[in-house]
């Protein structure tokens, strides 16, 4: 039975989140409801690169499934789509051998948090990023996200409501990137622990406001102690923007 | 009594237009509320520049109101912010004399229209620009819009549910600008009729589709009929930008 390959977009704000749930709209639940009818009820289950918490967004979210319908690779974002509404969008779809596995075979995932620093709140973006109205000491948190680089136990930036045992992930690389409106902080690591994105820039804008030193940072790392680091973040601001193979 | 004129933001995507209607959640009604409690219940109405439909945006709307409250120009906005939800922003407040009227006093409203371009759907703008994946001839769309620039009947260009008996207005300008996904059309003049930006953005649409020549434009205008003119093009696309007194 042929593999597909999905990039899927959304808008994370009108979902309980990626992973189907009973009674919610998840983004996994809509896609697979369309996926049974374009299979008349005989489809079960896709498979994502991972999760995202109810309210994150995706830029570039990537699942798997297996279908025997004659419908192209082409064909797939157009059929899956016009079945969706408006606030998932298939970006495309391609063909893959049975080896490729969405979660499995990750290489790397690149996270973005959009933080909005203008006084006066913007309406269009209150669901698409963390109004945060407050100046910010954005050399100081560059310094402190250097702390994060390579390998670590994320025991101290990882919800404690996960069942994950393995704390240990590798991050690539942060990058802080300033315009008129907006603080992008860009992550990239070879797996992410739960609320771990959101607590690191919970993190680092309390270096920003000069609350936690980027030394400190180190210390925090080092406790293995969720209660040691900073808030987390919200939902709003936080896009899963590229898994990579 | 003083009077303050009041620049506000809004996302129209949640609001059944901006002027105050029973039972509906409208611009207006929710800024009214908000004053209401600020003066203890004895408050009575804004005034705006004009009225904006039904899912349609403003970066800069204009309101004017009267209050004997010692609140200073500056705090007005974070005072209002704090009381209405965050689909609304009061951008500023300015203390002016009472021959100041947001309506009357108008000069020159510019209006832009969004038309998202990109072949797929992006979920992130789906209430804030119209999505019209369509290959469109930019260059005639521009010549076409030379025919409304000047004094003109828009009686072709206007819902014919209106009730205003004058239909002259004048256009200073038509600017198109497109960039990576979006065209957008900035619209400047003394006034607009009921739908009249909408009206002149779908007409110019199928103009850029092949399906009006922009010689036909002035026929159009001049046949004073508004079944002659082109379709009405969505709320979600259009942001009233800036009113100038």
């Amino acid at each position: 039975m042929p593999r597909f390959k999905c990039l899927v977009s959304y808008d994370g704000s009108g979902f309980s989140g990626y992973q189907v749930q009973p009674d919610k709209r998840t983004v996994q639940g809509e896609i697979e409801k369309a996926l049974s009818k374009i299979h008349k009820g005989s489809f079960e289950r896709i498979t994502g690169s991972g999760r995202t918490d109810s309210g994150v967004h995706a830029m570039g979210q990537v699942f798997h499934f297996d279908s025997n319908l004659n419908i192209s690779e082409k064909k797939w974002p157009t059929v899956l789509n016009s079945l969706l509404s408006s606030d998932i969008s298939i970006l495309s779809a391609e063909e893959v051998g049975l080896d490729f596995h969405a979660r499995f075979s990750v290489k790397k995932k690149e996270y973005r948090y959009k933080i909005h620093l203008q006084t006066v709140r913007n309406p269009f973006t209150r669901h698409q990023a963390f109004h945060y109205p407050y100046p910010l000491n954005v050399e100081d948190m560059r310094k402190a996200s250097l702390a994060f680089i390579g390998e670590h136990d994320f025991t101290s930036f990882c919800s404690s409501k996960t069942d994950v045992e393995d704390k240990i992930r590798t991050i690539y690389s942060i990058s802080l990137n300033v315009d008129e409106e907006n603080l992008i902080i860009s992550y990239e690591g070879n797996g992410f622990l739960y609320n771990m994105v959101r607590i690191i820039t919970g993190t680092l804008l309390e270096v920003g406001r000069g609350k936690i030193t980027p030394e400190n940072v180190t210390e925090i790392l080092k406790a293995k102690d969720r209660t040691k680091a900073g808030k987390t973040a919200p939902p709003e601001g936080l896009y899963l923007w590229k898994v990579t193979y």
